[in-house]
C-alpha cells in the first residue's frame, strides 16, 4: 500500500515555489514515491508544477483558496478559514483520506491542528515536539520538549521519555538510545522540582535506558542521545542552537560542525504523541528542508513508529500503575 | 581607605601555583593595590610567594591548617572544617576584618558560605548568581541567575533584573542596561506560568529599562544586556555556552569571538545580592583569572555597588507595595 502525504504548499516564508522544488527533490530520490496530496492554490502552483515537471500522476490536487499567515492566531484561524491549505490538510487528514500531513506554515496552527483535529494516542498525557541536536561525534541526539509544553510535570517528562526512545530507535536509527535527564548537575537529586521528582520515574521506566542527569554541556557530546526538559527550557536552547549557524555566518566561521546547526536544511520536526505522522517545518525551509519532511513523514509511516510508540507508552502506564 | 580583599590559595585546581601566579599579575597591573589577605597552608604558599617575588608588605597571611575538597558536602565541609582556608575566609568577612573574599575551591561551600556567613542585603528575597555573556557586537551582557536559585518566583526575577541592572551599569560600564525576559515568544502573555507572572512585574519596575521578551536566539545579540531568567534554564545555558569553546577546541575552529566563552578568563562571578562582596572562581581558574577576581572585587567595593543594590531593591520595593 502506498502512503498517502498530504503537503501545504501555501506554507512556509519561501511556499509555493520552495515546497514544489522539494517535491521535486523528493520524487528525483524515491524509487515507490508516496501517494502526495498538494494543498493550495491551483493558479499559483500549477505553472510551478509545470516547471518542476511535476507530472500529473504523481499528486492530487485539492484546491483551497485561503491561506493562514505566520502570524495569525492559531485557533481563530483555524476556525474561521477553513478553506485554507492548512485547516484542509488537517480536515482530510482527521477523515482519513490522507496518512500524514506537513507545512511549513504557522507552527502555532499546526500544533492546535495536530491536538485537536486528531487526537493524543491512547494514554498520551501530552504530545511534544523534539528538535535533533548534533553532536560531536558526527552522531544525532533528540532534545525534547522544545516548546509545546512550558509548563511540564514529571510524568510529562517520563512519557517524552518513552516517545523520544522509539523516535531515536526507528527514526534516528539508535538502537539503544541512552536517555539522559537535562538538569544543573549529574547527581542524582540535584535540580529544580520538577527534575527532582521526575528522576525517579525515569529510572524505574522499563521503555528506556536512563544513563542519569546531563548537564549544558553535554548537549553536544554523546552522553545521552534522548535529552528530556520542560518545553521552557528546552524551546530556548533550540533557538541558542540555531543562533550557532547565525554566529557562524556573522563571524565568518566556516566548518562542517556549524553547518548542522543550520536547522531548516533537517525539514522540520514531528509532533509526538498524536494519531498520524504531523511534521512542522521551519519558517524558511528551503526544497531540501520539503523532501526531507516528506521522507520523515514516509519513514513514521513505513516503521509504523506511532503504534510502537502507544504501546510502549501502555507498557509505562501498566507498570507505573 | 584602602580596601582589604580575602585570598583563598587553596581553592581551584590550581592552586597555590595560579593563585599566587594571579596576585603577581594583579600587583604588576594594579597602582595603589589592595590589602590582600591570604588564607591558606604557609608552608605551600611560602616558596611559591618568594618564587613570584611577593613582597610581604603586599599581604597578611592568614595560615590555615584544613582545605575543603572540590567535591565534599557542603554545609557539612564549612562545619566540620572551620580551619581550612575557606572557612576562615568567611568568618574574617563575617567579622569584619576583611571587606571581601574570592576563591574557586568548591563552589557549593562558597555559596553557602556567602548566604549563612554573611546575611543577604536588606530587601533582597534570594541573593543570585549571574554569569556574563560575550555578545557578537563585542559587548557583553548578563544572565541571572545562572544556578542559585533553581526554583523561583516572579518577585524573585524581578529582583534579580533590578540587581543585574546595577551590575551592567557599574561594572560592565553600560549606563542605561536593557533588561529581557528570557522566555519562548517576544509576545507579552507568552511562556511558562512563571515568565508570564513575572512580565507584568518588571514592566512595572522603575528601577529598570525593560525591554521585554527575548529568545534563545538573542542571547549573543544586543537585545537585551541583562537576561533574566530562573537558575535551571540559566546554569543549563551557561554550560552549554561554556561546551562552545570545548566545541572550537575538538573542532580546531581558532575565532576570537568562540575565545571570549572561555569562561575561566573572566575571573569568576559574584554573588549579587549579599552584604559583602563574593567572587566565586571556576574550579579550572588559572592566573588571569585570579587576577582577574581580585580586579572585580576591588571594582565592586570602589563602587560600592552594594549599597546601590540595597537602594534600588528598596525602591522597588516601595512602589510595588
Amino acid at each position: 500500500m502506498s502512503f498517502r502525504i498530504g503537503i501545504d504548499l501555501m506554507g512556509g516564508d519561501k511556499a509555493p515555489t520552495e515546497v514544489i522544488r522539494g517535491i521535486r527533490r523528493y520524487l528525483d530520490q524515491a524509487s515507490e514515491p508516496a501517494e502526495l496530496h498538494l494543498f493550495g492554490d491551483w493558479d499559483a502552483a500549477k505553472p510551478l508544477l509545470d516547471q518542476e515537471s511535476i507530472p500529473e500522476a504523481a499528486y492530487q490536487f485539492h484546491p483551497t483558496k485561503e491561506v493562514i499567515g505566520m502570524q495569525e492566531h492559531p485557533t481563530r484561524a483555524l476556525k474561521e478559514k477553513p478553506d485554507s491549505s492548512l485547516s484542509k490538510g488537517f480536515q482530510l487528514l482527521a477523515g482519513g483520506q490522507i496518512d500524514s500531513f506537513l507545512s511549513a506554515g504557522n507552527t502555532g496552527a499546526m500544533l492546535v491542528g495536530s491536538l485537536f483535529s486528531i487526537q493524543a494516542l491512547e494514554g498520551v498525557l501530552r504530545p511534544t515536539m523534539g528538535t535533533v541536536m548534533p553532536k560531536l561525534n558526527g552522531g544525532t541526539g533528540l532534545i525534547l520538549d522544545v516548546g509545546l509544553n512550558a509548563d511540564c510535570k514529571p510524568e510529562h517528562l517520563n512519557q517524552f521519555a518513552t516517545m523520544g526512545t522509539v523516535y531515536a530507535r526507528h527514526i534516528l536509527e539508535i538502537k539503544q538510545p541512552k536517555v539522559g535527564l537535562l538538569n544543573v548537575g549529574e547527581e542524582e537529586g540535584k535540580g529544580n522540582l520538577l527534575a527532582q521528582a521526575t528522576y525517579p520515574l525515569l529510572k524505574e521506566n522499563t521503555s528506556i535506558n536512563f544513563v542519569g542527569n546531563i548537564e549544558g554541556r553535554d548537549l553536544m557530546s554523546d552522553k545521552a542521545d534522548v535529552m528530556v526538559c520542560e518545553g521552557f527550557t528546552g524551546n530556548i536552547l533550540l533557538k541558542m542552537a540555531e543562533s550557532l549557524y547565525d554566529m557562524a555566518q556573522h563571524t565568518g566561521i566556516q566548518h562542517p560542525f556549524l553547518d548542522r546547526f543550520h536547522f531548516e536544511n533537517y525539514g522540520g520536526t514531528p509532533v509526538l504523541g498524536v494519531r498520524k505522522p504531523v511534521i512542522v517545518g521551519h519558517g524558511i525551509s528551503g526544497s531540501l528542508a520539503f523532501s526531507n519532511m516528506i521522507r520523515l513523514a514516509e519513514q513514521m509511516l513505513r516503521t509504523d513508529i506511532l503504534t510502537k510508540m502507544a504501546d510502549e507508552i501502555a507498557g509505562t502506564r501498566k507498570i507505573t500503575q
